[in-house]
């Protein structure tokens, strides 16, 4: 448990009420109880704070008047506040040092690394202090990864590739498989180009559970520091992703693609190969980027979700569009065309 | 082999003809031979009735006049007795109880469980009778898991999950990864918040190949009873599924979301994050679900294919949509308005 | 390093200059430098033949008099011959004969296999020269596997399944889990069928990181000769597909399709269950296809990205698109009708 005044301490803001109050966990205001310190990050919930029973609540400046009496943290972003003090609260577990007897090990490994039951490492391999190996996982050779990154079980990362420093590969992921390089006989053979790239994943990257991302054909394909990826996404060869850019479930990226800094893909987006997206873009949920985008902004395509007779009733049409232009334009001509009056 | 009356014993049903046929496969009407039972679930196939080559059918008791002789078990719904049938036929495999010498496990199981060589199994695990731990799985710390469940070779279940008994999870599948959280610095700079919730899994839940299924960040994710989870499914933290909902392969589910019991959701749709679905509702495959479903029904909303050179003609008109909407309306101030006179 | 010559001899195609130049890598003509080959696909890149530090490059015979006594390889097909001069310079890795110790095989190998730590072999398999089984591997009771096929690290293959010769297949990828088959009760509880298929994969067949291909239910599911399919892609039970068919990432291929020979299928893109796809077909990325294709070409159907604000302005008309249709049929008939005049 937690002192008010100690977090303050170590994170900043300000105690309103009792700086005493104890706090131990996080929890939504509806959820919370004795112990738990809440967060109001949205005027929406306002309500909520008189009925919440948290022993303390991180609220914003605006939001002091409204505290009859309660114990608070008072500061300028309550869910970013929230969000470190949960780290507080919730720290990662300890590093279990040392190499699991059912483990297969092949390079020489710093004494603070842990490598769980069933993992592979092969040779050459340059691996920091405090990293965890999770069971199951593999290691190919020459594979360099930065001190206090987290393997969770069952990761794969191939030969030669680099991940940075502070990052956390969740299950599944598999970093460094060939990316899908292929020239066409005349017979329609497909001869395979090898892959000879790497994966090069910078400082404090997540990646998450059962994420791909292929190595490069023959310069490397490069996820920049800071970024973060859900799980379920496909990253293809020779794919560059600028810093701090975050990517929702199921985005697929298709070669050669370079995607800025600080931007945000929603869940089942796609963009297709040898594009090029500028900083700070925002793509919505289910969005295909065919073309690339050079100004920052949001940008969307997808359809309205209807009940189905009146989606076959609309989407028919779809297929005659051109045709309802041609008609239209049509009617203009003999009415003498939009231009000539005005709209009522 | 069975009899066809010790069938009817077992699951019922009526035998027409010769009682002590001997069957012990099922099989199409196309491909099935002797000591094969094939079913008619659909009238279409009438015509394969007569050609096929099966020991006995399963019919509907309106194709009982045209049988002409032919051995068969008649019942209201005839693909669920031949799922059922099939079930007989194909129990699953034995359990091997007993712990590969290749696997590591920290906890203590009942004599019953089998788990595979290369798996891991840490402390404070609670593991039913019978349950089946494959090869290369998995399971964290504290996770419960109820007995007659299976794992698949190389499934991962994190630390405090819970899986229901008579459950079977298919080999990739990831259970309680963190859930994709985090708050945003000015600068960009995004801040993890700890996923402290769990994933609870019901009773007779089946989960497919790759698919992952996020831990809760405060509360749980979660799965009813009977839920069938088909290959490549994201479900993202804090979403809860009803009982017996299906959902199709390449499904992604974001953050929040409820959706109700008996839901069918096709293959490639997408429901995005803190929305609310009804039970009894349908989602067409690749359909994006954008807003909450209140009433049950089919819902879709996806695009007719064309022929490229077609679509080229067609969808360039949609960037231009509501120019066009204004040139109807233009026309119709034009012309008095299309309330003015009835269509001929 | 390899004379040009030597590689002419080796893989056809005509010297022109200095045969005895010396080159071991392939770079693209930006990169290269001293002992890189690189080559010239696309005339569009002709400038960048003049500037490029390659010690020699390859080209079609159009370029040659553009070479001012630059030394190259004449082909017809210039990235073709490039990705077979890429094989030559980066052959696999040698296969390491041997069952690690951390292995657990069942089954009796040829010598010359590779099995690596933490992988597990069942009884009754029939694995070919040469083959090698990644660390983490699992390979089910009676799977055939090729000569010269290669696991990579964590790959599953299920009982009874089927992989042809030299192929490759990614880590994560899943082959035999079950089909989604279930019959409903009217309770709306599932009923699983049993899946007694197999899958079959030919010849030849490179298959993506974190890719499924689930049995057949009763019958098998097919992949033939040469298919090159991607990270991420689900394929269903009884999907048959036509050699040389080739597979962009994150593409669902829905329960009983058929998809013919020579066949491309852009990312992302969806097939619904029981269609049938002709050969040479091109589907492009991000599409559903819902209905059957009966002739080649290109098939197409997804949306043209936009600023978010027009999104809103125009995509709100598609759910009144069949009312829009009516207002100008209205307007039709008020001025006579689309066939009385011509447009200006």
């Amino acid at each position: 448990m937690f002192r008010l005044d100690e977090l303050v301490a170590r994170l900043g803001g300000e105690v309103c009420g009792d700086a005493g109050v104890l706090v131990g966990r996080v929890a939504t205001l509806d959820q919370a109880g004795e112990g738990d310190l809440s967060f109001l990050a949205n005027r929406k919930y306002l309500g909520r704070l008189q009925d919440s029973g948290a022993s303390a609540i991180i609220v914003s400046p605006d939001a002091r008047d409204l505290l009859h009496g309660r114990s608070a943290i008072v500061t300028a972003d309550p869910y970013l506040y929230f969000a470190r003090v949960a780290q507080v609260f919730n720290p990662p577990p300890d590093v279990r040092a040392g190499i699991h007897p059912l483990a297969a090990v092949a390079g020489s490994l710093p004494t603070s690394v842990e490598v769980g039951p069933g993992a592979s490492i092969e040779e050459g391999v340059d691996i920091g202090e405090d990293v965890v190996v999770g069971p199951g996982c593999h290691v190919g050779r020459g594979v360099r990864i930065g001190r206090g990154t987290r393997l969770a079980a069952n990761v794969t990362i191939q030969h030669g590739c680099v991940v940075g420093e502070h990052c956390l590969i969740h299950s599944g992921a598999v970093i460094g498989a060939d990316g899908f390089g292929f020239a066409r006989e005349k017979s329609g053979r497909w001869v395979k180009i090898p892959q000879v790239g790497r994966v090069v994943i910078g400082n404090e990257v997540e990646i998450g559970a059962n994420t791909t991302i292929d190595r490069g054909a023959l310069d490397d394909t490069v996820i920049g520091d800071g970024c973060k990826l859900d799980n379920q996404i496909q990253i293809a060869h020779n794919v560059r992703i600028g810093e701090h850019t975050a990517i929702a479930g199921c985005v697929g990226i298709a070669g050669s693609t370079t995607i800025g800094a600080r931007c945000m893909i929603g869940g089942q987006a796609g963009i297709i190969g040898h594009l090029s997206i500028c900083d700070d873009v925002v793509v919505s949920a289910g969005t295909l980027v065919s073309k690339s985008i050079t100004r920052p902004g949001v940008y969307t395509a997808n359809l309205p979700v209807q009940p189905h007779a009146d989606w076959v009733r609309n989407f028919a049409h779809l297929r005659h569009l051109d045709a309802l232009v041609g008609r239209v334009r049509s009617l203009e001509n003999q009415t003498g065309g939009p231009d000539d009056r005005k709209p009522g």
